[in-house]
């Protein structure tokens, strides 16, 4: 099973007004950074569903109106996705559309189970069909095997057991469902347009359509819309969450209000803190990675007061762009996408801005784009602790030896290897204070190890040592 | 004839190194930003030349190392391309190739010939067949038709009589040729790579292949590279330059080098300039519409001493997105490519910083987007003065009444028009002193209707007093 | 539910040679007859099992050689498909590929379940979930549940029960298997290459690939074929065939065989018993509907002692041709597809033979053909009785009410109808007669109602009388 | 330059009709057989000309309505082309759309400039551009360079001068214009639909629209169609034609008319001819090789009186399939396109009638699938005599040293190379009498080494005592 599908995710839904689709293909664009892959939409006219899926970007997918002509209905979910699976396959894009004793069925997921193995291997014992090798398809069929009466009790029957990372939308003859795991580790937001509602990954899909952000669903919430109203489930008993911390330093848009938190606001205060707790004494210029680390090296260059300058620019073409092999040895991926302004670097000590550092072959290569471009000093500068171990929430990272901080015994290794004249991470403390919640509410296991639930297979009272020990180093960088 | 095609093109073309072709398909990449309809690509094997061109980005056009596999050779030209013309079409794109008496010849031009009616009429008088719409084909047969010895003298009949703008690449069995109009409106630099020769549009093309800027392409100069060496001829005598204003205020990409001045450099000049000329007392935060004017809203913040916010965020994944006709009412173009960041803005007076202004539109909508996000004030301030004339050599404005200035009396009404709190574009003078060479070495056409060179069919004595009146009240704003 | 899917397909399977899927390509390229709609191959490596599908024909689907790159492994099945539904639904398309308990299966159907509707509403109720609208998901379905110990055992369990046509070929690491309903009534054959087995719908896939046929595989009989050997088990008890006549009538390829017969032999003795009971006496020529047609018109022509002749040609590239709405009055699809030779026809008393009439759209427009281009007679002759009833296994004729037989009270009426001098069908004796069977061992339903299993929600005791008295007239035309 | 492109063409041209397009669709697809590569359309609204080409066959550039929405207007030619070149160049599609002084201006021909060379070099001389390799463009550029007053003599002019062969048809704002060359080498006809003027290659293509056959184009004529009428013109003086022989033996629909004769009846009478010529005594069968061969062989049959049998059965789907290289061994081409019918072949004594042979490598295969069915003894009779000559006028013959007749000293020779037991060609007298018109009227150079007038660079004297030895031995065979 290729566990890690079906992460990195967007999706939308809306009920009940004219041209659906439509509008769920400008909610989509809005959350494309969440997944460039493939692209999906299904409408609703009652109890037909139409659906129309592709590889790419949401606007290769939907090019035109024409597109949109077999997607007639007033209610519509769309999903976009990402994966690191070289092949993209087909089989795994979603929407899903099945067929149910409850007619047809869709659903989109944003997530991850965690005990998906055993749950799968469950309804294989009793003879299911798996077409897809996502944890998402689980979900279906735990629903469709359920015998409970009402359509909403099958649909919680189906979610319960679920460990892990979820949050979905439904489409059926039976209305719009909206629903979330216990621990929220994924956003989903509710908004409304003209008396109408509308869910999204991140409320940035709203502005794009002009509606407005009215609250999240809540962890362990299931909402179904339909004629009758909107009618609100809980699918387990009230718990502390587990956001994902990665949603705010990394994954979402600035300008998105998840977890009821502006991006915006959180990104720039992590930058103020890692500015408090590891300035560059003598640095002259700020410069963020950009686009994803400019507000936090905004935030960074106004605590340090040292000049914030765009130094490296972004090509944003670059998309599919493939390296011939013959040139493989003359031009990386990096230099594609990013490219330094000598006229700004030259002479300059520069402190380089980044949110996090998983393999680190990118920062190599940037800190070296910066030599090259005549920086005096590159001070490398990382809005959140070194990731050390894996997410089964939905964070695609590579394997844990994989990981930078993992392959060095401690930060003055991880600095040479990056070719770094001094290097700092934000603490993790650091880090979850800057929100405005409760550093409690927040998962942060990929920096700290310590997983919010069990997971299937793995013995959870990993030794943090190391993690702390790179910590403690953080201030001396 | 469909006049204005042509124009807004990046060119690239390398001599003598293995793997041409794909070294051009990393330049044609870093150029992208010059046209994003279509993308060529001719290489040579001599005198067997091998063509490759399609409509869509450089990734779309060659996006695999197959996709190569037809253009061996160790010599290449290529092109990207955009129009304004709805329909594209597929004629139009280049590199062109044909055969003349001198074997297979491959041309791409970047500008725009502003006699070219006349000359066209001329030659399709004598019999002259024309595949395309372009002007970048009378060139080709003015060349042709040339009874001259050799093949550079033969090139050079070719280009005399023309006006208007051309920076040109050809490749034939003879070898590969750059060449520039005696203005050099256009930029067209030449750089080198492991002792090889390589021209491209901007420097960032010679970047993105480890090679480095040796010079531009002087105006009115033609280089022959072949196993010979370096030829370089002149086309007509020296002159005064004319290069065009706008690349650098915002055509160009800011890690580049045109016209032998650091883009970046000259771009934080402007916004520096334009806070000297017109700063907002009160103001509490400098936002750039990103991000074609990142780079001089940070010269505008530092200069006012305002801080310096991204409060525009753009989806850089729009591309060719459609917007299907029942949500244009909700949606407009501008929201799909920014979103305010209501953190950010909410409560703040915001001078937004722009390169120009030219039919209002797009500013209108953001002015508005910003209001809506709260902003308490919106002043909008452009590191250009208005555009209110024509170019002929190679921008593609729209016609003259659909400019914003010239729809409108006075600033006044302008500011009105877009409905911001104030209004204030950075003055002629102002802005060509923001370059580092003599101000009478740019071609302001568009901003001045004082042009270089008399147009076809075009009285040049334009009254300017009505450009003037508006930049008087341009300190005021 | 869509029934009537899933016919008119061929399949192809081979089991342990090097480069199965290239094998596949071929054999699929022999049965296109059998439907152009889609096609698809699933290879296999063991436990994994590669797909490819498409829609479109074998050499559209399968273009080029690194069009089989992915579909490595030495045993491949594969799959041709028709349908008539407009829009061609991507879902259908097989050979399926699924993950049940036993690792990833495929699956290529060729038939019809009787029985679907009822099977598949138990299967829902019970959770399970349609990907499809296929009958064909309901046999893996059954399979999937089914607790017994063995593969193989399994197998049989999820096909007792079924009702009606199923030739079957799967792929799994347990191996390669086919098997065929106990009634046999579409073809499914077995040969070998060096040594492996491969099976295919029609024997002429064989021929392609350089192997021999060695016989049937048995009504009622799964053979499994592995590292181990081949194994063969009973599906059912052996009962008498039920054959479906039509495939020998028409739609199998005279240079196959199947049911052990040769087609051609058996298509010139249709039409000798045709002449035998309804020749035309002063007939000039007789001319076959090309090409289905040119085997039994041989035959006629033979036995009626008129001269062959090739009066109609047959435009094999018209595809998937559309008619402009506009053109719609001067030329129809039969246009399109035939032509009458003038020289051949005019003046003559011309024989039209034809294998059957359905809806008899296309059989007038050909008489009309001929009759323009100068016919003095046009007498229509059929090598089978009039279709009234429609087929339940396989075959995709329209509604009843659609039937040309069915709208007529008498040979008379229907003879008005397609304009014809005079008409005769073959009687069911006469064609069954043909045969080297046992009449008794064919299904010829379509013609007489009498269906050799109950069918699910049809009273099958349906009057006959109405096809008798056509048939009495039949001797008269 | 690419010599023989252009060759293997089909052209429809109408005026004045409401859709134009999509009849030229239609004619087209009746052409089809003429050209399977490319396909074109240009379609006329007064001075602006529409065009859409593609490669593939008809029904693949205009898939649907839509493909049509784009060539509005009242006239319209079309175009389809077969090219031997592997690599199929868009550039060389057809029809061309050029701008000259003349405004647009569209051409589509079928033939061979055989002084292409020569004109080609005075032009590019002269400075002319070429886009294609085509002889096609020559003409075009010299009507395009005439100076003359009308419109017509500049196409006079530029048509004068030519060698070799050119059916064209023409759209401009003057009018549809069709053109023949003096010899008429290759068809083109007129043709008449509710009172407007239709050209075509073939009749076919009338009958497909409900159009009716008028007459030929003569040869040297030229007839331009617009609102004032009809108006025909020579291009030079009468003169007796030399039509291509190989039409009626091969290239044209059986159910066409060119040249004013009903190609089927000439085709029979070829076999007839054949038989007498050449009769295999005590036969059993006569088969052909389908389709083209299908009304020789019946000819053939008649004459010898031996059966007429389908013993070869023609997969009509295989078009563009490959055959993956792992396959090569095992099956040819040959065998995805043909296989035998072992019940009509086993045990009999087979005469085997095909149209020609060039290579020989299919005709071989054929021998050996026949034999591999079991045939008694294989006699091959072939309805024309030995290729052995370069075609200049628009067959697509390979190398003089690649044709089968010219590898081989003697016709046992050839016989033994295909394997046959015997093998007899019709003599030139034979098949040259076989027509309805004077045997000069006809070019059979590519048979006896005299061409009709003299060609470019070509000792036309050539000796034809081997062509006539291998005749003699014709009868005995």
């Amino acid at each position: 099973m290729e566990s890690g599908i079906g992460e990195y995710c967007g999706l939308f839904g809306i009920h009940d007004v004219e041209h659906a689709a439509s509008l769920a293909v400008l909610g989509l664009n809005a959350l494309q950074h969440r997944g460039q892959e493939s692209a999906g939409i299904v409408s609703s006219e009652g109890s037909v569903l139409h659906r129309r899926i592709g590889l790419g970007l949401v606007g290769e997918v939907f090019p035109d109106h024409e597109s949109l002509q077999l997607l007639p209905g007033r209610s519509a979910i769309g999903h976009v996705r990402y994966s690191t699976h070289g092949a993209s396959d087909y089989r795994n894009t979603q929407p899903f559309r099945v067929v149910t004793k409850d007619g047809e069925l869709a659903m989109a997921h944003n997530g991850n189970i965690s005990n998906a193995r055993q749950l799968r291997a469950e309804l294989e014992r009793a003879g299911v069909i798996f077409q897809t090798t996502t944890d998402s398809e689980i979900i279906l069929h735990r629903m469709a095997r359920s015998q409970c009466e009402s359509f909403v009790d099958r649909l919680k029957e189906g979610l319960s057991g679920l460990q892990g990372a979820y949050s979905l939308v439904f489409l059926s003859r039976e209305g719009l469902v909206a629903a979330r795991d216990p621990f929220g580790y994924r956003p989903l937001a509710m908004g409304e347009l003209e008396g109408r509602t509308v869910f999204a990954s991140e409320s940035c899909a709203f502005d794009i359509i002009g509606a407005s952000y009215v609250r999240d669903v809540e962890p362990g919430e299931l909402i179904l819309v339909n004629g009758e109203g909107l009618q609100s489930q809980r699918i387990a008993p009230q718990r502390r969450p587990a956001h994902c911390i990665f949603e705010l330093v990394y994954f979402s848009r600035p300008d998105s209000k998840i977890f009821g938190e502006n991006v915006d606001k959180t990104r720039r205060k992590l930058g103020k803190a890692l500015a408090f707790e590891a300035d560059v004494d003598d640095a002259d210029i700020t410069v963020p990675v950009p686009d994803s680390s400019n507000t936090s090296a905004l935030g960074f260059s106004r605590r340090s007061e040292t000049k914030f300058e765009l130094g490296l620019i972004r090509n944003h073409y670059v998309g599919r762009t493939f390296i011939a092999p013959e040139q493989k040895g003359r031009t990386e991926r990096v230099k594609l996408k990013f490219n330094a302004v000598e006229g700004v670097i030259r002479g300059r000590r520069v402190v380089l801005v980044d949110d996090s550092i998983v393999r680190g072959t990118t920062m190599n290569k940037l800190v070296d784009l910066l030599r090259k471009a005549g920086a005096a000093e590159v001070h490398v500068r990382i809005t959140s602790p070194p990731v050390r171990y894996p997410c089964y929430y939905g964070m695609d990272f590579p394997d844990p030896e994989e990981l930078l901080a993992n392959q060095h015994e401690s930060l003055e290794e991880i600095r040479d290897a990056i070719g770094a004249d001094s290097l700092a991470y934000l603490s993790l403390e650091g880090m979850l204070r800057a929100t405005e919640k409760d550093p409690r509410d927040f998962c942060s296991a990929c920096f700290s190890g310590c997983y919010p639930e069990p997971v299937e297979g793995i013995d959870a009272t990993i030794d943090n040592g190391k993690a702390d020990s790179l910590m403690d180093h953080g201030d001396a960088g």
